[in-house]
């Protein structure tokens, strides 16, 4: 009855929850279910929203979830079986141990930035390399950091061609549920080795442009910040840049007005709009900072919801690596109209 | 046609922007409108939703929102003259200013607990003291913290009696937007002298309770937390003390088993239920932390969500000043309908 792709998601943290609401959302897309490894107030939400929840142990774990009262659907392996994609969103490293599963099983699977660039063979943006991914059985979403730098840097290479970009990350130390991470007073680089892993892990997706980064971690739990130096090969006007960033979808220009101040302001923003989990997931980009200095270079501060922004490439993801939609456009679209993605007064819809 | 009653909400910040969501939730009110000052991003979302806005002076203003592409509907007075009741969500000390124009007009009205109890000369908490506010023109909704106290030291009082409470607050620095207020990195005793004002807030509420409080301020936007210590007239087991929490509304006991270690999860679990901007409006109580020591003393921690706790209340507020519904418990139970509050699968409704 259903032409629908069957959607399983391995692991129901930070991405997790929220590629298994994303899927539930798409008209085209349907969700088999979600694994956990044990019963917790995550385990409660899937629960709640009728999410099929699976172990890979179901015999060992079975007990503690059942004293929560919450039921097993199955074993993590079952779950697999049943659907055409896997969402893998398990912690950093465990996604090449699983690796061997979906090989067995056939099955397509979406590993997560955690993850090496080989274990996929692709990595994964949606504006830059939907159609490399097309069909294949293995992609790899970027990391947030990683995909807000290939949108904006993809944006501004095809409108004027990017001689090269210098990034300055200062990363949030965890998100608000990771009290353990750190740090909580001070202001680590990391790495200390110039450069950060940022800058090589764009390469994976646009292999042609020419990027350093650098990153340090303060105590926060509210989004990254990125300071953006691009010399390009043009020498646009700072209304052509405006112009050039407008075109994309998921760049979202704050207008002055709105006095946001700080990445507070931005995920307060997020909660007021009623978004779901309060995420930002466009890049959130300054307007009033947008700058073409005297070299022609262009500077801008963004902020980077860490927790959400990937989640519209694991959606198109899915239909690039099933083939089920060809043109990254189309998907980009159905994937944030179904997200409420853009819905801000001065965001332009149209493609480039 | 309706007889709904008309609520306007003069301010729009943390609180104002709540409440007006959350009238407009009531099947029994009507939102007239909100006022703001500057056009930026909440004035932003409150036109995104279809609120009209009112300035205080819509000529002086007008301009500034007219070129945000935000029209108002006029001035604040006008706004007024169009309501039953007035919220005054308005900062500390100005609604004693406005004061003068609700009694000019002849409207009632609901200050918040940064105004004195002498400006309303009722300090109103939806449990304890509801059928005191009934049919009043003016009535001051408590603080979040007072708020919460007056919630479980009401539940407790009524079950058993208390001898006297014992509070040690520690208080979130600001919102997450609010990124002036600090501490960065310090514990402020807040105030200094003892007791703080919250013991003699509760009591604004319930004057018969003995009660003594201490306050801190530290680094954290994520909710406030409190230690409660309680002595009572009897003595109840720990399973006595859980049950007469469990009979009250807006007293939620987290189960161990949902693995909430911190203010950062239980506000996570707001995200992740989809609550409106994920507020947590219970007090949530830690049921592994009830304790009934070897004196017969209650021991508890119970965290509070500083920005949303006192809405419900704030709703309740309007139906008893109005007269609209003189039984508190049918008002409790309309507002945690329509704002979804107590879905948890523990919870409890039967009233006591």
């Amino acid at each position: 009855m259903t032409d629908k792709i069957k959607v399983a998601v391995n692991g129901y943290g930070t991405i997790g929850k929220r590629v298994a609401d994303a899927v539930t959302l798409q008209g085209d897309m349907e969700l088999v279910g979600v694994s956990k490894t044990k019963p917790d107030y995550e385990a409660y939400t899937a629960a709640q929203k009728g999410y099929a929840i699976y172990a890979v142990d179901p015999v060992k774990a079975g007990p503690s979830f059942k004293e929560a009262g919450l039921s097993l659907a199955g074993s993590s392996e079952e779950m697999v079986k049943k659907a055409d994609v896997v969402v893998d969103a398990t912690p950093s490293g465990i996604g090449k141990e699983n690796k061997a599963l979906y090989e067995k099983l056939g099955k397509k699977a979406i590993f997560q930035g955690g993850e090496k660039h080989e274990l996929a063979g692709i990595s994964f943006n949606a504006a830059a390399d939907y159609d490399q991914a097309i069909g294949k059985q293995f992609a790899r979403v970027v990391s947030c950091n990683t995909s807000a730098l290939c949108r904006l840097i993809y944006a501004l290479d095809t409108a004027f061609g990017i001689k090269k970009a210098q990034v300055v990350l200062v990363r949030r130390g965890g998100d608000p549920d990771d009290i353990k991470r750190g740090p909580i007073n001070a202001i680590v680089p990391d790495p200390i080795e110039l450069p950060s892993h940022h800058g090589p892990d764009v390469q994976t997706v646009m292999p042609h442009i020419k990027i350093t980064t650098a990153a340090m971690k303060v105590p926060t739990t509210l989004m990254h910040m990125h300071f953006v130096n691009i010399a390009l090969k043009g020498t646009p006007s700072r209304k052509d840049v405006i112009d050039a960033i407008k075109k994309w979808r998921r760049l979202w220009l704050i207008p002055g007005w709105y006095n946001i101040k700080s990445t507070g302001d931005i995920m307060e923003l997020g909660r007021v709009l009623g978004r779901p989990k309060s995420d930002m997931m466009e890049n959130c980009i300054w307007e009033e900072s947008v700058t073409v200095d005297e070299d022609g270079d262009i500077n801008l501060f963004q902020a980077v919801n860490q927790e959400s922004d990937a989640i519209p490439e694991n959606i198109d993801c899915i239909r690039a690596i099933t083939g089920m939609e060809k043109d990254k456009m189309k998907s980009m679209e159905k994937t944030d109209k179904a997200l409420g993605i853009g819905k801000f007064k001065p965001w332009k819809l149209a493609p480039p």
